[in-house]
């Protein structure tokens, strides 16, 4: 395990920047919330977003990352193939990679997966609820056995992705529904996690539960080197 | 795969015995409502129970057993071990077995499992949604994307379990919890199913979905040869 | 499970034409000796080839076809990304798909498990044994401890694949190598099994053991409904 | 992780004082050799063993274990079945535990696992190699593709237990036979590493790769506080 990973948290960064609202919750960007909490609990950190020349993952700074996040939800179709390539090797030779939420249809995760990564969704803010499956994972450290988040977009099963090789949480929502919202695959030499919590429309990325999910995240999939 | 496992249906058979208002779902036991759809679907099944002289499990009728279905609940304990040591010996010899609902706790699941196998529960018959995890899966074969119980008793997460090898169901709650709710598992040459539906206060046994999925199982669960 | 699987039989038929010796041991092409074998064990059996048009698999064809067997070694770039596009979105929709020998290589596979698929190898016609590891696994039906074959190409580990969903062949090589020579996946409502026997320079595709795993896993990867 | 996890080598110290050429290899018994190594690594390390008072696992001893490594061969069934108990118990509350080679056959590991846990063997001091299957794996950190042990008890397949939930190393044999070398189980709260290679009659203890692995899984099998 890498002693002091580095992290670099990636955003389309488009959401923000057009509605007003999302704006008010994320002022800066979902990356700059991030990337301000692991910073202010030790971790070294920089952002990269898609505007910036090669979406900001230039060769030298994947080479510099240990661990890639990735949030993206209107604009994956902008992101250049050549780029999803070098991250895709960087993934195979080590780099840790933690998708969020609508990352799901990213390239990357659909590159990674082979699959088609659709499931159900609906977004009227109800109540979620994420249940702990896998006590002895290193990823749940510190959680009780659930914890809830008042208001989020639902996603639901069928997720069509390969069987995780751990599942380490499942959500329950309160429309019926319940979704692999944590999950875990080894890829090469890289290990990858899907978390589902972060539409933009709530504040999720303020959570103290989802950022020790994150933070907890960050050591699993580091390089062993 | 056999072509025509022979089934036999255990049961403890004591709350149907004791309590009226169970009776008056299954008059005759859960395991003759579960044998006799299962017969008139056209396998060749028996039923044995507690009662019985070595629970009617001697090593005639365990030889002449492909699949073994259990139920049990408040009389796990009266289960002699050395009829548990055999029937733990014929599964890893390659015959099949479903454990129904509560007997999460009986002496066989436990042996099998290898830890403690206990749940969260609640009794106060809610309603549940079982969702397909693995639609590619034979036991799914014919269901839809979920289906429903109007009401049952709640088993909840952390299910002490080893992590099954498939997991094809997951249980939501109306009351916010969910569940591993049909488990597969590879025991030597013997193949072991746990589905959780069946509280013995609800009709769960008469419900075609449940049916449905037993009678799946028990071609998935057939010795090989 | 399909009662009766319709099976396509893909080659991209190339060495058998290029290479005398090759010719010899398969005159009519790896693709016509399995669908023989096949056919005479009563299933229903087409063929097709990279230089047809489409390469034997138009729209029609797959649709008919419930278990697509792929063989390529020295061509998978002349597969066009349209037929790969269409076979991986019947695979999700259920259709099953065997992958032998260097179709680990080939576009589909690589496109469905997400890794590179790289492995070690040797071709000097080393002895192969395979060890059953998952006696249980219906692939592995009417199948001693392990069976050997006497001379193929060494395929080693580190095997660049997701864990697969179920490992059911170790292959053990002469020259001091291991192998992971039978593993099953789920994805989306499909099936894949890749075997690793077959190089075309030994007549393992006449090998009785051989052939019953590829008619197993027919059977095992066959649509629901 | 346990930043500094307690380790506790339990032996159960019979071989070493009955047979004069394993005793030359390991003077003060198997468990001093392994509790050395990781005390100059830096480890809090205490050693157990069979002949003393309840094995010299206590409650006192056991509360202050992260990490139980069990080494056992002649001597499983004088295990008195109340400490197997509480060290189960401790298992499923979080204690992680190491098996070494022929502890495959202890009463504490058969209990995890639920199955007979036998397999192939044949002692006559042939070459081992050990091939990384998850390059991933924190137990695999810091090793190459394989390595190899000049001379070594063979253990082969089928090996009884239920399908890991990682599983790192595959060993060759000489002879011609495989066997799942590295395997990891998540129990309760407790985690489990079954590791193969440690006949008494080899210095296999001594080998810098096999004290690495135990080393790495002491960390993967922590406790998550």
């Amino acid at each position: 395990m890498t002693a002091n990973p580095r992290v670099t948290v990636w955003n389309e960064y488009q959401v923000e920047k057009q509605q007003p609202e999302v704006a008010k919750i994320y002022p800066d960007g979902i990356h700059y919330a991030i990337a301000q909490h692991l910073q202010s609990s030790g971790l070294t950190v920089k952002t990269a977003t898609l505007d910036q020349p090669d979406h900001g993952l230039t060769d030298a700074i994947l080479n510099q990352t240990d661990i890639l996040i990735w949030w993206g939800h209107i604009a994956h179709d902008q992101v250049q193939d050549t780029i999803v390539d070098k991250v895709h090797q960087r993934v195979l030779s080590g780099m840790g990679l933690i998708v969020l939420h609508s990352g799901h249809f990213s390239k990357i995760f659909k590159r990674l997966m082979g699959t088609s990564c659709s499931l159900k969704w609906r977004n009227n803010g109800e109540k979620e609820r994420l249940w702990v499956l896998d006590p002895s994972h290193p990823i749940a450290a510190g959680l009780d056995d659930s914890f809830e988040l008042a208001a989020e977009e639902m996603y639901g099963e069928f997720f069509d992705i390969p069987n995780p090789d751990s599942l380490v949480f499942i959500s329950w929502f309160e429309g019926g529904e319940v979704f692999r919202s944590g999950c875990c695959f080894h890829r090469g030499r890289g290990k990858v996690f899907y978390f589902r919590p972060g539409d933009e429309a709530y504040p999720t990325y303020y959570q103290p539960n989802v950022l020790r999910v994150i933070t907890n995240s960050i050591y699993w999939a580091s390089p062993l080197n």
